[in-house]
């Protein structure tokens, strides 16, 4: 970094166009870090942004939410940088929603209010709190996943509050669903319903723990769950893809007295749609959550463990890999174009002097 | 009771149309009690059923659900009676939802799926788990009003999940609503807006912990509530009326990070609307909840406690008062017409022998 | 059972005295069921019960109280018996403790005050919200571990709030502890410290999840966990073995802001000593956990469907089997004589007309 | 301020020695602020930090931890003090711990770990998130009791997990013991026995919600409760006084399946005691709780909106009035020797500038 002022980031130029750009090194405050990526992964909803216009237009912005990086401005630590990065001292983390610091989703700033981590130097708000030492025994491709893909999906088996031995279905196995089939796994759950018809990510699903397949191209996912279940329906229901239609699919599938997790970002339409009668004429306690991840140091570290310790194996999601800061590009366009094999492509940056980086 | 085998009762013929009605005197298996009335009240959703069709056709069905009264088999004790009389071995009883023992608003037997209690005689289900004992100190017709309203509104504000000095709105206040106040005020609720507009509930809305009203006659609500809090929202909301479309208001109103719990039964439409955008496109943590009131005999005595150390008084919702089994279709008949002044009516039937029963 | 009116079964005859004895079958009352045992297995608190006198003197109570039977009044049906069975509609049970209905440790009936099931036939109450079907998937040696050493165990991981990533320590690996490790495993648990020092129970800790053993005979347990975690201590811990001293190491070896689950039985000793300075001065938030476990139909449906989806394996802890009721004696003897390569024996009986009973 | 680089303040010189010194004024980093008192409250903590030593040797610390003040640096704001002031992005903190950031009650920094508000200018970290801006409508004597006594006494309540209707018992009725008193009562509780002799004490507290009142001068305190409530004693108990014997009556006063929380500060002795027998042999499920109030801007803004509702009124609390930064030693000294009438002794502090200050 010595001597450059600028760096180059692949940017959001305007709606559904994107571009290499060159920019000012972010100014770092007493409390942040600059940092250059180590591994990068490309994210649907970074589509989302781009080619839906999800969170409205954006001008050159740097893309990008996912990293493992090192620390270039103080000291050459390798670091898990998460998607989300709170203001810790606001009002909603205050209340225990740091995701929501200073705003709703306003945890969520990289590639959304400020730029991205697609670049060669990036700009992380409260380093010491948001920003976890990797461990030496887990690879930057891995530790890459929880960024953004382990901590949304787990984030959705701990709204649909999972207990003991409790049947779940999760709706929607992409990388954030398979996940959640992993979190539900991991909170103790018995049966476990994957709803998707990917052969792969069908057959990754029942490695991440999940015991039924259910294939929406085979009829009602409703229908083949109650029939699945004798007509009592599940315990907890995980939505993980879908749309704003989803929901009622849910409340129809569950039995009264549960919960209902979504971490789908819901991109289109007005309303959710929760049907008066199955949700008990409003009387039925099925609780509906959604939110977005929670973030920071601490949460990286815990599910950090969960690799550490073998117990999680987050390699299993990677099906493209590439070499070279360039090459997120082509990430990118993967994830946009969702080839049948795709799960979650991986850009690998190396250093000459990544190890001996002070 | 000696010698009788048929009872008299206020009953639903069809839709649309009352009547009273003889009917055989229920069996009283192992577990149960008959017992008479002390004190009755009709609900709005005595209203429903039969003017509304809102649980559809009914048949010679014995109405009512609110009462205090006397067991006269096997006792003589006087006890209050839940609206909700869970089967408390059941699946979703374990589960920890009593009141959807058996099914979905299972709890819920009178004048739903069994004879009410406008009747001299009415049958319970586990009577030792789902009678309490009335205390000397609580007069019939003040404890007639844990039997629903309080529990009922109350557990709306459970289920918004009130912590300490939180701002809180509550949606309609009538009878149910008024305890909503009441309860959000128990639960340690700070500034609490109660959205009305009858001068009588009203007043009695600010003796039960209102700080604020809000008049839906002088703008939309979601304004006038954002106005008043500079722009930041509630930290919870209780939905205690309106319709379909109050979850909206509620949803719009709300801070990131807070909860909604809902006791309003919904009689009409098909779908109640979740606003995508405000409900932070899926993420937002604006939990929405909707239950069923608890019952059984515990709730009751935990409820009756906060009559007996003069921390609630009931009887403020009393404003019309009978006296006479016979007359508690006139006081139907008032709910059903709901004059301006009315929170709500009482009934008290008295017995030569009332205190010396065994 | 046509025609025979009493029943054998092991008995404690006295303190530090067992025999076979003959006594009347059991009244079976209108919710209960009259049950014989496919599968027994003896407890350590039998043994505590017989030879330490931990309950109190007792005088000709048949033992016992994990089973697997199948109903003979009435029925047929093949049942999983849990060792707690609630008085369902009982007040504490209303509050969310069945497993204390009727006064503290009062869902415990089986063997501490009425006959258990180390018998011809015993009796259980309620039977329809106690017992469990056995799934056809699950052999009954296998479906015993469920009615106090699986639930048992996985109580400790509950009391203790066990959080995705978190650091556990188990105290205690004899059958309860290993399925605590088990249980924490199930709940999210990163690393976790198994203290236990027999050579085959570290190896079954290994395979249920622990990723470090820590055996007392090298050191002082709390100084070996503080050494492992940089100083920092553990998040949880579960205490599943010991004596009334064991919670002072718990409260030592933790950090602030966290949870101490005890289901050891402590047989002995006035008091728990937790250490005032240690624990914060009374400030520390190191919550104290201690309880009996859940039992009734549904939490061993929930278990249950744990072994039936492949995800927990409870033969691993079957290290002796026998056939035979008479057996049940030798397989108590094991328990009390503790040989160094016992973790827990099974007793499995056969009927002619097993699977042709009505 | 201007021109001036030393400050007076009320220290503690050593072990039982206090004295007035002149200190540097602190230096403000970005975060930070510099404040002047407006109103100073003794608290029982600074004289057992004095004259016990309970914290360990100090020298020339300045005293003080309850404070409302007006920011010197940068503002001219005037604002609500908390005696915790957390540091809100250590891992404490992340894990809903911030009273203990950076270590076990390490949010307790005043007149702890650095110079308390006894003095002309105190420094207060991380301002934004520790200070709230005072109601115009509460005076600075009223409000100067939320800094430690009404967020201790209420986190008393709110760690012995009170529900509504619940019968509780508030061991101890000082200052803090009278607002777990209120607190219990916000938080939905029936009956409250307060245990206390002083007469003052006891009819304050019947104020703030007690119903009755046990007085250990007449004989054993469990007994007296166990007498009051039929044998079945409290649902939750709240330890505001006594010393580490308290708990052992609480494990004794309270039914199976409940929470005690303890708020006192525990200054002697080796162990807390838990009477084995009475704690269930280990399986009760009596959950101990013990911890530090939290701190900070939100917490502060939740109990501020409880005095400017009207629902609590902290001014019962204040038995004696001073003027004048000076006076502060007069008010330590009145809390050190403990006359029959005081509760609280309140010092405010009057500036020419008070109003115009920017």
């Amino acid at each position: 970094m010595e001597g450059k002022t600028t760096m180059k980031g692949l940017a959001m130029l305007g709606i559904g166009k994107i571009g290499w750009i060159e920019k000012k090194i972010p100014e770092c405050g007493p409390l942040d870090a600059l940092v250059r990526p180590l591994a990068l992964a490309p994210c649907t909803s970074d589509t989302h942004t781009v080619w839906a216009g999800a969170i409205g237009d954006r001008h050159d912005m740097i893309l990008g939410h996912e990293a493992v990086g090192q620390i270039v401005k103080v000291g050459g630590d390798k670091v898990i940088v998460p998607a989300i990065t709170p203001d810790w001292g606001e009002e909603e983390s205050q209340r225990g929603y740091p995701m929501h610091s200073g705003g709703m989703l306003g945890g969520w700033k990289f590639s959304n209010f400020k730029d991205g981590v697609f670049s060669e130097i990036f700009h992380v708000n409260e380093a010491d709190a948001n920003l976890a030492l990797l461990p030496r025994d887990i690879k930057a491709e891995d530790a890459v996943m929880l960024s953004d893909m382990v901590t949304t999906g787990f984030h959705g088996a701990e709204l649909a509050n999972i207990k003991l031995g409790d049947t779940v279905c999760v709706i929607g196995i992409g990388p954030v669903g398979l996940m959640s089939v992993a979190g539900a796994n991991h909170l103790g759950a018995g049966r476990i319903f994957a709803v998707g018809s990917r052969k792969h990510c069908c057959d990754i699903a029942m490695e991440y723990g999940a015991t039924d397949i259910i294939n929406y191209k085979n009829g009602d996912i409703v229908e083949q769950i109650l029939k699945a279940t004798d007509g009592k329906g599940v315990d907890k229901v995980v939505i993980a893809g879908g749309d704003v239609h989803t929901f009622a699919q849910a409340v129809k599938m569950i039995k009264p007295g549960s919960d209902i997790g979504n971490v789908n970002y819901l991109g289109e339409g007005d309303n959710i749609d929760i049907p008066r009668s199955e949700w008990g004429v409003g009387m039925g306690h099925k609780h509906i959550h959604g939110g977005l991840t929670p973030g920071g140091r601490v949460r990286m570290e815990k599910l950090a463990s969960l690799i550490s310790t073998g117990k999680l194996d987050t390699s299993k999601l990677i099906t493209h890999r590439f070499e070279g800061l360039e090459k997120v590009e082509d990430a990118l366009m993967l994830m946009k174009n969702k080839p049948a094999d795709l799960i979650k492509p991986v850009v690998r940056i190396h250093y000459d002097d990544e190890d001996t980086l002070h």
